[in-house]
């Protein structure tokens, strides 16, 4: 994707050098890091200087690789993964990404793990980029059906939650791929961008949008409803930290109030979601663990002062007490499809297993 | 109620000396401003110096009364009213305050109107308050019904959105009215406290309870709809700005999602609305006028920097456009009943007749 017209990743590699976007800074600045070691790649997690599910599985494969070129005995490797699991309790994609370090690497003599965990690492990094190009296509196709289907001389009408775009996965993003690849394939589209506090990462949509040249609309969290409830909302795209297998929804906080609104006027409700995203050995979304994060996240707003630089101010005063719960849980019901880089599925296990039947033999206690 | 232990008014008066709390500064500095004429009111009421549905009618008087006391000819009170008027164009208690100076003071000659509009003006403020104080008896009644049928050895759970407290309303509160008398009368009360962005009402409910000693938690908006989820809201109370006869509810944008949520969850969604806030002239919430405010609002959150003084900071970048309703619309479906100074009804204009009978004579075209 672009960053004033020249094309990037989130995640960029050449060879051990790993540098990443500093989110916390953007829109504000540009700002690029190196990860040299197992502690930068899980302080970036820990922090959210990267973000995003899929992202943050690349980053704790990267973690690994780093871990191992320093040390590469098996309890290297088994440390380096504790480490990165504990950075965040939500998203499975980080889970899955130790997940298939461990496995892969546990296999190859230690004189070769350093090497075999850089190559998987970028190995990750490309497919996680493929499955975002893939679902850009299926997605694509639920926009354009919406522009036929619309035929009012207007936009199709996207609204979104958080970032899920190429900031959040390397490239091109989950719930972003299908409206970049629309604009890109001349669709009107339009993308009203939800604010997401406390994070704000709304502001990255935003500024992905606009660096691309995709029409969109800052609002702040509470408009979605008044909007759908006056037909404004043609579609609603979200990306997701961690779907379960019968296919209710874990995405950021907020995202649960816009599929209930959706549900209400009759505004599909899609959830792109690569197979990392998905955990098979999840059936209720109830059981997902959601991080609760630092009140300060809420009683202080980043951005930038009149002066230009990166500041932040209090917006609640020191005698109140904060609460920040990070993500909510959608039910499968309110979720029209998913979108995977298989293909579209309705939100149910049938669905799922319907596009991956290799996990059909995981059925057990699944309802 | 109180500032540091200390009791007063959002709005105090004293002859022909009426000064505001400037809420544009609060919760980070209490400052007072002096109201010397129509100009200075119409100016507190748009930029929201002054805000809360029933204290704009309050200074809206005030308004009137200033500009009386300068010409106080039949144009100058038509012109006075058309001006304050066109301030904010969502909240019903503003034309309702200056409906009642306009019918009281046109039939005063003009050498007496000026006193005339200053007694009005006082008298209003205070009828506010007392009509807020009997919505506190009506309303606790219901906070304490729930803590009987909670039994759950914890707190009520109160869910509110914006600001329906003292500060919006001369003293008491609407919505927060009830949360005040309960807290008073030894229930063990607690009070989820949305921030409400842009204008991050919320930090001023924070402010309030905690001068006044009620438990609360500050949330961000997108927080309301996972808390419902896990039964950790026993019920809501917000405030309006204009409830049409048939009880659909206006009120600050974002309560529409948090009445969706509540309805999915079976949490009773109550709306505080002194009778001034009722348009009896309007059947549907349909045609109530959103307000749309400037972007601005949107693009800069205001708060402290790190030495202590106000200042804001961009939270999104200068190239995307920005969208700000004020306003959204809750339907009658979605409130569990409306919480009056003369009781509790449905949300129905049967409901609301029951409890203002001598409004029936306006039936005919309602639904």
């Amino acid at each position: 994707m672009k960053i004033d017209g020249a094309w990037h990743r989130a995640l960029e590699s050449d060879g051990w050098t790993v540098r990443v976007l500093d989110q916390r800074r953007l829109p504000h600045e540009v700002a690029w890091l190196e990860l040299r070691s197992l502690a930068d790649a899980a302080h970036a997690i820990r922090d959210m200087t990267v973000r995003g599910a899929p992202l943050i599985g690349v980053a704790a494969a990267w973690g690994v690789a780093l871990a191992l070129r320093d040390e590469a005995s098996d309890a290297a490797l088994a440390a380096a993964c504790a480490t990165l699991a504990a950075t965040r309790p939500t998203a499975v994609n980080l889970r899955w990404a130790l997940d298939e370090a461990r496995a892969a690497l546990a296999a190859v003599p230690p004189a070769d793990r350093a090497e075999a965990a850089r190559a998987l690492a970028a190995r990750i990094a490309d497919d996680e980029v493929a499955r975002c190009d893939a679902i850009g296509r299926h997605g694509a196709a639920l926009i354009e059906a919406a522009a036929h289907g619309a035929a009012r001389g207007r936009a199709v009408q996207v609204l979104t939650h958080c970032n899920a775009g190429w900031l959040a996965t390397g490239d091109w993003g989950t719930a972003l791929a299908p409206v970049f690849r629309a604009h890109e394939a001349g669709i009107d589209v339009h993308v009203w961008v939800d604010e997401t506090r406390p994070r704000s990462q709304g502001a990255l949509t935003a500024w992905e949008l606009a660096q691309h040249g995709v029409p969109h609309t800052f609002i702040v969290d509470n408009a979605g409803g008044h909007l759908m409830q006056h037909d404004r909302v043609d579609l609603c795209i979200v990306g997701t930290d961690r779907t379960t297998r019968r296919g209710d929804v874990c995405n950021k906080i907020g995202t649960y109030l816009k599929a209930l609104a959706a549900r209400a006027h009759g505004v599909p409700f899609h959830v792109a979601a690569p197979s990392p995203s998905i955990d098979w050995d999840m059936v209720h979304g109830k059981d997902v663990p959601i991080e609760e994060r630092d009140g300060d996240e809420v009683r202080f707003v980043p951005g930038t002062a009149a002066d230009g630089r990166l500041a932040r101010v209090r917006v609640v005063a020191g005698a109140s007490p904060v609460a920040n719960p990070a993500f909510d849980v959608t039910p499968a019901h309110l979720v029209t499809s998913l979108i995977t880089e298989r293909g579209v599925c309705a939100a149910t296990e049938a669905g799922l297993i319907g596009l991956f039947p290799e996990r059909a033999r995981h059925l057990g206690g699944a309802a």
